[in-house]
């Protein structure tokens, strides 16, 4: 793959747009000895409210919602970095300037994330079983929602969509335990869109396949 | 009150959309043994989907959704035939075709509304408590599901919103109950609006007031 070659180097000329963190680290407990707290108003060069993607793969919802809002901030996390290049690269392409990109595992986004700073959290299509089995590594485990707990501000929400109904059940329960309050679920969201909602071009996909589109918004 | 007066004369004028039961007849066992079936086609002259409004008001909510969407037939349902009056005059003053006036309660709905002949239901800020602690009374009651299960088409949808949280839950139960499937659930409407949203001068003022709106999707 020609287009993925030279990672490194098209990391390093993306470097005025992306965080990428120390990848060896991914104990929070070794992390959080030295926390390299992002610089919003640096990054940024305002103070608007900072949105937050986890895993966003391609940027392909990242960056169409930063061109729609650009009075927010945009913060997008994803572990994996030659997909992550892609995201970077189309940001810079389209001269967004309210997004910011961050190579990092979910567990160690404390170290980087001011806590009480983060007005929303978007898990879109999230893995469901990231390793065969190993439901602590999905995103919506309890591990997970007390490190989102400590990012979101009061009355911050998660913005959860999926195409798997037993990842969504799982992820409702898991909020339940986390006594996050739920405000609304979907169970079909092609049928029942949302004022604002952003279709990626992958969920397109899932919803021509027949796929339903799971939804749920839950608050700290 | 002067505009509620002559009555009968003001309803007698809206003849041409305007069905009146006879409110004599509360019992449907006996109600079913003459059934006085709605002629859509020549109600409406076309075959377009029929969406029924249950409890209707003063028409606020069903005058805006028929002028807004000219390809749906709509009928509307008030017991109280001095509310019902008012909806009927903006109606008609609006030159509104697309919409039918039925004077009835919900448990007679059976002799007027042939069976699977509805795609959708709405129940906007119905009573939560229609006589003092009189659940039964509850338009989300069981004895009514079951009513709006033979009313409504296969894959049809009831369209609920109301400000009060205890009937909300109460209706959730009740839709579970009835084995009807619960695809959509919000509980902050104003914070999560979805697409083609309606809302009343009624509603906006429950907002403004700082309530909470709650609305539910169920599919039969």
């Amino acid at each position: 793959m020609h287009k993925k070659s030279h990672l490194e180097e098209r990391l390093t000329a993306c470097g005025s747009i992306l965080t990428v963190a120390d990848l060896t680290q991914k104990n929070m407990k070794l992390a959080a000895q030295e926390r390299k707290l992002l610089n919003y108003a640096s990054i940024f060069s305002n103070s608007n409210p900072v949105h937050l993607e986890i895993g966003c793969g391609k940027g392909g919802f990242v960056n169409k919602m930063a061109t729609l809002h650009p009075d927010v901030n945009f913060l997008a996390v994803e572990k994996i970095s030659n997909v992550m290049i892609e995201a970077c690269e189309s940001a810079l392409l389209l001269g967004i300037k309210n997004v910011h990109f961050l190579i990092c595992a979910a567990e160690v986004l404390p170290k980087y994330i001011p806590e009480h700073s983060v007005g929303r959290i978007y898990l879109n299509f999230s893995n469901p079983l990231p390793k065969l089995g190993y439901v602590k590594q999905r995103l919506t485990n309890p591990r997970f929602l007390e490190i989102y707990k400590n990012l979101l501000v009061p009355g911050g929400e998660i913005w959860q969509k999926t195409d798997d109904e037993a990842f969504f059940d799982y992820s409702l329960a898991s909020y339940e335990e986390a006594g996050l309050k739920i405000l609304s679920v979907c169970r079909d969201l092609e049928a029942h869109p949302f004022e604002g909602n952003v279709i990626t071009e992958h969920e397109r996909r899932f919803m021509d396949e027949g796929k339903k589109i799971f939804r749920a918004v839950v608050r700290v």
